[in-house]
């Protein structure tokens, strides 16, 4: 295909929409468009020709309904009026860094100095940071499945994935018992708690024996070798409901704090996803490594908002009155689904949803293949099931097949971030009449 | 090293203060904390101490001398108000893409379209991404010496450095002649203009030049070997004075927007690099693939400051009234500086100064090795002229060794951006003071 060269450059050359695609780096021919990427734009085409759909697919937030904390809304405004507007410190501000270390050690079990804080735009340069820092090409990398996009993080780091499929008996969480067989060459062991997408937790008794497993390999492990790390993704740990209690590693077995990485940060817990503040805690010399990298990689959190964070956590009765509302919101909503679903199931219909536990994920199961829409066309597979579901009821959901599972798992995430209440009522008749349609 | 563990998880985990420091990945290791850094860590010592210091190695603002657009802030307060708190799209918001793509087609002969716009946390995360979505390990990558951090970005793509070592001749910009001896192997050209650190610009022959030696090898190479790119880094293209003009490969020679990716954003010409938003130019697949990278980095700008400056943009007026006022600080220290620099030349000093073209920099020399201080002693290095300045004169200045220049480089960057103007006849005086101490 041949590009147009104009060798006047007062006359502006044209978008070359046909543009030759060029060869690019081996990375670049890995990366690969998400699942949720393209359901994403599925819902966006409906939306646009004028359906109303429930988009209940969006780890995120609707601000209408959910908004930032008023304070802390009033905290950046003030930063910037007080001319926060140059360039962070490159681990981050110490003000916030201390405000985080006091945060996590009077709120947690585990104790925190500021040298062990990172901060960065969100958790996800800190998740791509740990990977770089620890992982190198042909390392072997555990993760459950289904887990949110660690499938990437593997795949940027050119390591080995060895996948633990969870299961609904461990409430969809990986157990040491799948963990153990795969533990002698591991150099990372990534886990979230509570788990994107299936809004469960580990047990005390299940964490303590994987920090076991763990502990036991790296006392094993010589001198030379690397030891075996965990990442662990926290980031929706304030978000849990009833009697549900949030573990971590150190916070269950201390001397794991050698050895494991803590990915946290403002995004969930204040739904807060844009404003792009997010922190690692680690053993120093690991946040140092993970500090010099995200400086190239320039993943800053603005200045302003650093500065209001570490103000707004240096506040626990704001934040303790923000999250009694934020959390009774959410839990009413997972709470209103879940009662929905089990109706559902005990009326028959072929469906299923895990007791909601933490973060604003509802797992539920729609087992729907082989049935016949009302036009006598059989949902072959999950994915017309999905399908149906969406075109069908209007509700959109993330099937775990987007979070690694396979593809004819039947369960799915629904996320109750951008749901309004009021809707609650109308997505669960719509689902009951087009549960009703299918024979 | 033995480390102590604690079964009874109520029990507080003590600080390791001296924990094994672990084997990491390879990147990990090869991460080297760079000579500003350290540079950086001393003068924060000496101020702590109570000392003076003119600290121009920064280059950022004061932000008590150089604040963001009045505009933008409000506009970021009225963001916070509307609820702009979500993630925002991958790519970047469309009203901000839209916004840059006008803003550019408008101030410059690039002709650019919503889909050839990224937007990140800053101009670094593009930089980043696009080193690692063009080069492979091994590939060779061309930069000339003095840049900045290029050798960081290459060092992490496990390329190879080719640097063209500039020479003020040439305004310490590279030429053609000196890149095209490079060139038949090489993936990619890392340029700058205005440069950092030099303040100085390509002319538009010797960009021709450049230009036309890559159009010239990238017909050369078959449908199957990769292109040579050029990463073209513009983010202080809009602060140039007198009467320099800001040349880009796209203006010069048309056919180069199918082998470019431009670097840019709000941070130096809005005095805006807290505020944390880039954008990137380019094709629209490499945009994509970027894009991609990008959002597994989380390298998001907020999400409020993305509709900010989309509005900022927008308003031409406003953009135009800043500049005006903005611009003329910074070049009445410039000149101020380069005045200084040059009377002292000719008073018989062995300092020089490149006269000031673009961005807050200022290329001043400090020919002194081998003069004697006060007390007899004899500057042996360039790295004690640096310290004898700051100690004796207490102006910190970077020398371009930072930048990859010989370690016995006399050359400097003084940067502006933190200099109150009331400072500058001091400062000068100082610097008089200090030369005519030595012998």
């Amino acid at each position: 295909f041949a590009v147009e060269v104009v060798n006047n450059y007062i006359c502006r050359p044209t978008i070359y929409f046909n543009m030759n695609n060029q060869k690019l780096s081996s990375l670049a021919e890995t990366l690969v468009s998400s699942e949720i990427v393209r359901l994403g734009a599925t819902i966006k085409e409906k939306i646009k020709a004028g359906e109303e759909i429930y988009n209940y697919t969006i780890g995120d937030f609707d601000s209408s309904v959910f908004r930032i904390p008023q304070l802390l809304e009033q905290y950046i405004t003030e930063a910037y009026k007080d001319g926060y507007t140059t360039y962070p410190a490159a681990a981050g501000e110490s003000a916030l860094r201390k405000a985080v270390a006091n945060f996590i050690t009077s709120r947690s079990e585990i104790e925190v100095s500021e040298e062990e804080v990172l901060i960065s735009a969100g958790g996800r340069p800190l998740i791509y940071a740990a990977y770089r820092i620890l992982v190198d090409k042909g390392d072997k990398v555990i993760y459950p499945i289904p887990s949110w996009n660690n499938n990437h993080y593997v795949n940027f780091s050119g390591a080995e994935h060895i996948t633990i499929q969870s299961s609904r008996e461990n409430n969809f969480m990986p157990t040491a018992a799948q963990i153990a067989p795969h533990i002698k060459d591991a150099t990372l062991l990534a886990l979230c708690s509570p788990l994107n997408p299936t809004g469960t937790v580990f047990t005390k008794e299940a964490l303590e024996e994987i920090c076991d497993l763990v502990l036991e390999e790296n006392k094993r492990r010589g001198p030379e070798e690397k030891k075996l790390f965990v990442l662990y993704d926290q980031i929706y740990w304030m978000l849990t409901y009833g009697g549900t209690e949030h573990h971590s590693p150190i916070t269950v077995r201390p001397a794991m704090k050698e050895y494991t990485i803590y990915v946290d940060g403002i995004s969930k817990v204040f739904a807060a996803t844009g404003v792009r503040v997010g922190w690692a805690l680690g053993p120093q010399y690991i946040i140092d490594k993970m500090k010099s990298l995200n400086s190239h990689m320039g993943s800053w959190a603005p200045m302003a908002e650093q500065i209001a964070v570490a103000n707004f956590l240096n506040n626990s009765e704001a934040v303790d009155e923000y999250l009694v509302s934020f959390k009774k919101d959410i839990a009413n909503r997972l709470e209103a689904f879940y009662n929905g679903f089990i109706d559902l199931k005990k009326a028959g219909y072929s469906v299923d949803a895990i007791t909601p536990q933490a973060a604003m994920y509802l797992t539920v199961q729609l087992n729907l293949v082989g049935k016949k829409n009302q036009e006598g066309k059989k949902l072959e597979t999950q994915a017309d099931v999905t399908a149906y579901i969406l075109d069908d009821a209007k509700i959109a959901l993330v099937p775990f097949s987007s979070f690694g599972a396979e593809s004819d798992s039947s369960w799915y995430r629904l996320s109750v971030g951008t749901c309004k209440e009021e809707d609650i009522d109308v997505v669960l008749a719509q689902l009951t009449a087009s549960l009703g349609r299918l024979q």
